[in-house]
């Protein structure tokens, strides 16, 4: 019997999570089928089954593959001294994420955004999957509220904010973005960077009338 | 025949609208039937299609009626000389919004932000839909247009700034915290402001290493 490698393991892996995902964006979880999802991918049920026993395993994996990456570009952010400011680093966070999911759908949009609102969507209906995306979630404003202490470590936020609360406005507007390039197209770069540095402009102004 | 006031014909709609969104809230679009809507709003299948042909148009009235009281709420906030700043405003039309649209899920939740996420999902399938929400967004994006230019009358973000591509961020914000809602539970008044007003405060201190 052939050995096979761990690379191949992988790549195999992948190749599943990737028909799945595409599936899942296209059609919503529940219009898809495991058939669907050997189809996309081109391998028997053998070869899924394998690895994944049904949908839920599916999208979970995908949901902790997905967190995964996002929390390993803002964990690159952490690494810098001080980190990228909001109106650089949100831009660049969501170019890696397509870089690393460059995936697109038939009528040429990035898939990664509709993937995440199907994904939203299913969260609400399993108790299983709430479990993943809400500790996924959880590292992720982790590693955000250590980007946010690297900005009050260099003076540039005021050390009297609660990391935790600031992360979940960083995450806000990624959230946001997304749910807009998903519903509505493209949304360039510069709108993004242009449209967080206006709002990060406004606390230095008099605040008269508030 | 009796003659029937249009407050009771309004009343009579708002009343499948909201039966028809808990329903779409908690099942979503697709896992509701008809049968579930009238279930809800205890009302006759004659009662209910002399004013709704089915699901498509509920949801499409339920999108319009959301999008108009956003609209409503970011107008008032237009006609305040400088309008209120996004610490102050946002957390603000969210509580309104929770004010003009009060229902709970069964687990006690604000049902609202679930239903957006339905909604949202179900934008993606639909192209009918797809073109009421994207009017519907269009003309808030108009209206927090408007809130920015009155802050760049009042001095409170720089005129050169794109009102268009400002908005999107403010969007994007409320579309963000409205998703960390539906999905990890409330958030709290204080934390939306001291999150954005965080997020506000960073545009004033020196840029180096961006």
């Amino acid at each position: 019997m052939a050995r096979v490698s761990q690379e191949h393991l992988d790549a195999r892996r992948r190749q599943i999570l990737d028909g799945a995902a595409s599936c899942f964006a296209r059609n919503g979880f529940h219009a898809t089928s495991m058939q669907d999802v050997l189809k996309e991918a081109d391998l028997s049920a053998g070869a899924v089954y394998r690895y994944f026993r049904g949908k839920d395993e599916l999208i979970a994996a995908i949901v902790t593959d997905v967190l995964d990456t996002v929390r390993g570009i803002l964990e690159g952010a952490v690494r810098e001294s001080p980190p990228p400011l909001p109106d650089v680093l949100i831009p660049r966070a969501l170019a890696r994420m397509r870089e690393e999911r460059p995936a697109v759908l038939d009528d040429g949009s990035w898939m990664f955004p509709r993937l995440m609102i199907q994904v939203w969507t299913e969260t609400t209906r399993s108790p299983e999957l709430a479990v993943v995306l809400g500790e996924g979630y959880e590292n992720v404003r982790g590693v955000w509220a250590r980007v946010v202490e690297g900005y009050q470590e260099a003076g540039l936020m005021s050390a009297s904010v609660d990391a935790d609360v600031a992360a979940r406005a960083m995450i806000a507007l990624v959230q946001g973005f997304a749910a807009q390039m998903a519903l509505f197209g493209g949304v360039s770069e510069g709108t993004l960077r242009e449209g967080v540095r206006a709002l990060m402009g406004m606390g230095a102004v008099g605040r008269e009338g508030v």
